[in-house]
């Protein structure tokens, strides 16, 4: 599993604290702890009123680079903040983090695939692509593949290889959509079949919105994702739970070998 | 998901120190608790020595006919003591636990079909099937199917509808064997497809011995396995973890309209 860690995001009541108090030690623990706990990825999203999100993107990517070589994943709704941000990693950072990282994320939206493909063309970066457009968000497994599908064919017009796409099928909430997880796999079984090479991700909260006990809610649809070929999820890899559903589902789908992995994470106390 | 609740069990030290102990309170409260969490079966094994094995169960079968009205899981490995005790239920107990009930189990061993299928052929008794005979326990997916195709037949001719097996493809260990989930899986699969009316049960635990934190394999492969099509399960009703992840799991399944179900159980407070 290819993990993009969520915490350094403004939406989060505790993270938007630090960015308001300019707690900059709370963001070094949070980069820090995310990148022992196995992140591939750290994500970095203001979450702050559109006038004061460039300053706070560029204090919080200062502060990430400073204590950790995690490759950034940036993230915002603003393709031309995800341009500047994109150039500014590239003057402040070395190695990993120039060379590799994420943008997060593009969508079949208006001006969001063409502002972002061509800066990334030359490079390593991989980029979230959501199965949206300007209609909206489909529910229908067909039109997530006819959108994924147009995503990809314009990724390869820039030379970008479908490998380097992340594709989140967008899942649904389940109190108000019953087939929500149907709709996700079915989803990514038919991107899949078309597209063997991209990799699948999503967010895990969204599906549980409104209910109780959202976070068994949450584990079960990590576990029944990653079983339908999830292979990335953006997520909090500080859960113990996440964590430990996580390295078990790996195991019980057979890509752990003699269960090294869940072993070496339990030993190393990342969960139980 | 049809639950057969495991608590009353020997084997479970627990539940041994009762026996001992001729603890009938203790007994009963299981009884009472595992049926308010929503056991459709109380499975009964005395496991104890042979000598005091008959003994055992009909002070378990007495104690729990007093106190719950649901319906029997009679558990024993030796077939002559199954049909004992199927007589003695019939003698003893009356409604829903004289005319329904589950005998756990039989398998292609020999003596074992040929004893239980006549004395349950024309009652609403059900019986666990596991995919096992004189060579053992098979782990690859065919050789499941073509033993469950044995004791499908065989029920057959004496008139046992498919729908009453509960088939146990038995799972493997996953220290042992990376490949415990997809065998059981897969079998489930070949046997779904040639015998769509059946169910299928297992046991949650026996896939994580010798691991650590074994809960979060059980509730794991649990949720695999619902997802697989597995539709009953001998588990501990009386766990908040594994009733959430049922919970849960059927919700993310499509099987819960309106989340009802998970949200009731939320409110009665089975989990949370």
């Amino acid at each position: 599993m290819i993990i993009i860690g969520e915490k350094i995001n403004g939406f989060i009541p505790r993270t938007l604290q630090a960015i308001n108090a300019k707690d900059a030690e709370y963001i070094k623990k949070v980069a820090i702890g995310q990148t022992e706990n196995g992140a591939n990825y750290i994500d970095i999203c203001a979450g702050v009123a559109p006038e004061i999100e460039k300053e706070t993107l560029i204090w919080l990517i200062d502060t990430v680079l400073s204590v950790v070589d995690t490759p950034l994943c940036l993230d915002s709704s603003d393709p031309q903040m995800l341009v500047d941000m994109f150039y500014y990693v590239q003057e402040k950072a070395t190695g990993r983090q120039k060379d590799e990282g994420m943008i997060n994320s593009v969508s079949m939206e208006e001006g969001k695939c063409e502002v972002i493909f061509p800066i990334i063309a030359d490079t390593q970066w991989n980029v979230v692509a959501l199965t949206c457009n300007n209609d909206g968000i489909p529910d229908d497994p067909p039109t997530k593949l006819a959108i994924a599908t147009q995503m990809v064919e314009l990724a390869a017009t820039y030379g970008i290889s479908a490998d380097r796409l992340f594709i989140d099928p967008l899942v649904t909430t389940l109190a108000t959509k019953g087939e929500s997880l149907q709709n996700f796999t079915e989803g990514i079984a038919l991107i899949k079949a078309e597209h063997p090479a991209v990799h699948f991700t999503s967010g895990l909260s969204n599906i549980s919105f409104g209910m109780p006990f959202r976070k068994v809610i949450n584990t079960q649809f990590l576990c029944l994702a990653m079983a339908a070929g999830m292979d990335s999820a953006i997520m909090d890899p500080l859960s113990r739970d996440m964590l430990a559903t996580m390295f078990a589902t790996e195991a019980l789908l057979g890509n752990d070998e003699y269960c090294m992995e869940y072993l070496s994470a339990y030993r190393e106390g990342l969960f139980g």
